[in-house]
């Protein structure tokens, strides 16, 4: 097969806000070949993601990502890695690229599989599709005793384990123990409870450190993301601070080193990789292999649709010990109705990546028009791209 | 003062090859702020440059450059690191912003700079602005011939050092070898003779290392990139196989922390900034003073205009002992073009960050109509960005 069309769908809710809610708009890619269909979503920027597609050639090593895509072979697994070499080379210098690269290589894992009739996590060599056992990731509200109503409302739909996460947490240290003690006392006495700090601390050690003893007493089982994505040395530093909880990152790595960084350097118990930026799905997998060869927990970081869920899944479904995964529970409209099936616990409460060819996921393509935002890009005269028409 | 406008203009030559040659486009960044105008220069991709500073916001923490600058207060240093770190948080989840920024925070020292009549380098923090040996920065040749009329004409121009970079080193050892022994006989055996491989090896050490006895026969200083950007832990085994060549790199660094765990962790010995990538001049300084306090080398990396030179030089302008810098001796017309001013060899061959406010560069405002790429992006019915028509 030859990969023939690469196309972009910029999805957006009617009213975008500040909340630290990924699902109010997603950039969903369709790719064909050989008669084939895949689908990936970038965790990325919609407008910039596109234009690193499209973008005239700047030199040798910062091409459009177009041109180390359309065109190429695909017939199996070593297409897809030698692809991505091949674009990490002539886009070197476009930073959006890995972005963009990581939605379409969802994609051809996609198609590949429909081609092939074969679940992904069979194309990326697991032989078999563990359970696991989804948290609910949710935000912390804006009083305790909103986190506590959402922790009772997470342990009433079921859930054994929940995230709460970002604003107002690291506003103010008295603030930030009510939101602990409420989560706790909210999910009961045996819930796995978890929190995101989303790098509110920039680098401060100290800072996030002071959160250790409320933490630690309210048995939290990973602290996310207390610092920049790259503050590898920040990581270190409060992971010698901390007693019992452990310290999770690696949701910006935007390719493999990164997150093996953040275990080698940072230390981190736990290493979150998003598909949707990393490069999709292999790097992912390779991230997952280093990790539990060093003791440390992969994780997926997932917010956005089932589409993304399902492949952030794949890359550790094999890995029977790595049990807990992102499951995100307040999906805004459109990324709900992105799929048409969709990833539920079964009755054990544990999830699982779909038996099924591909990633799995049958895509709703009325979303594609109702929650369209129409982007048109010209440069030199010539349209470089206009959103699809179907 | 407040931050009242950012122009992005995207300059092309007419023709732009696979040549790994940046000077053939350029996005030139222009400020207003107080009845003031400053200028920077992102070393990047412009399309995604540009659409990172207009996209909408995808969610709180992937919000435009935009958002994070046009308004802001500008009365000193600190407004500058305040911004900086404000958009850090903003756009944590938009990959490009660090690129788009950067040419934003140039722009932004030198209008300040202009403001109070002082040049960048003494906002930076700098009492003296000590003279650089430039290093003649070129391509390989096709053969080793024409790789040793380079080095040839290099003297002949006065320069001291040269770096020779990029295809076609490492397609094969033999060819490697000829190319290294005709750079130094070209550049006769009192030349600094510097390589860059252009991430040629990927992160295969052992194929990097086949180079090393040559290298080393040669007297190379250093050898530049050998890896991928973020390839650590092979840059630290090459670090371990050479006796004599330094490894160098950092070109790639998009914030300050890439660049100081190439430091500690890939150990390299010369620690090589663009400051259109890492975020601008002020992160620049900080990897400076860290290289300086841990025996590395800092040095510029620059392959575009005389604007951008001059921002390069600033960070490092007040340490006496980091005494080498790039200096693009091949630029494209437009590059050259671009400044009425140039940055030129004294009578002992060394160059200097100008004496003058902010970057002490002019722009010619003719080449912004002249090399003028027409960029137009609507999105959702609106227009987000037109390229300036003055």
């Amino acid at each position: 097969m030859k990969i023939e069309s690469v196309d972009f769908f910029y999805l957006a809710m009617p009213e975008v806000t500040t909340a630290a809610d990924g699902s109010q708009d997603a950039l969903i890619v369709r790719v064909t070949a050989g008669g084939h269909v895949g689908w990936g979503e970038c965790e990325a920027s919609p407008l910039p993601s596109i234009a690193a597609f499209v973008t005239p050639m700047s030199h040798g090593a910062c091409r459009p990502v177009s041109d180390s895509v359309l065109g190429q072979s695909l017939d199996d697994a070593e297409d897809i890695k030698r692809i991505a070499d091949l674009l990490a080379y002539n886009s070197m210098d476009l930073l959006q690229a890995a972005h963009t690269w990581s939605g379409i290589e969802m994609a051809l894992w996609d198609l590949l599989g429909r081609a092939r009739s074969q679940p992904a996590w069979q194309l990326l060599g697991y032989s078999e599709n563990h359970p696991k056992t989804p948290y609910a990731s949710v935000l912390f509200g804006a009083t305790a005793q909103e986190t506590l109503e959402t922790a009772v409302a997470m342990r009433g739909r079921g859930f054994k384990a929940a995230k709460f996460g970002w604003a107002p947490f690291g506003d103010s240290l008295e603030g930030d123990v009510a939101h602990l003690d409420a989560a706790r006392e909210g999910l009961g006495t045996d819930g796995i409870l978890l929190v995101d700090a989303g790098q509110i601390f920039g680098e401060d050690v100290d800072a996030a450190a002071l959160r250790l003893d409320a933490m630690e007493r309210n048995r939290v089982t990973f602290f996310e993301e207390p610092f920049g994505g790259s503050a590898l040395r920040a990581y270190a530093g409060l992971v010698a601070k901390a007693q019992t909880v452990k310290i999770a990152g690696g949701e910006a790595a935007h390719n493999r080193h990164m997150a093996e960084h953040l275990i080698d350097f940072g230390k981190v118990g736990y290493i979150q990789i998003d598909c949707g930026r990393i490069g999709g799905l292999w790097p992912a997998k390779l991230v997952a292999d280093y990790a539990d060869q060093r003791g440390v927990t992969y994780i997926n970081h997932t917010f956005t649709s089932n589409l993304a869920l399902s492949a952030s899944l794949q890359p550790f479904a094999g890995l029977e010990n790595h049990k807990i995964c992102e499951y995100p529970t307040t999906l805004q409209q459109l990324a709900a109705d992105l799929t048409v099936n969709h990833i539920e616990p079964d009755e054990n409460g544990e999830i699982r990546a779909p038996d099924a060819p591909g990633l799995g996921m049958e895509i709703n393509t009325a979303t594609l028009k109702q929650y369209a935002v129409d982007v048109e890009i010209r440069v030199g005269g010539k349209t470089l791209f206009s959103s699809p028409t179907k």
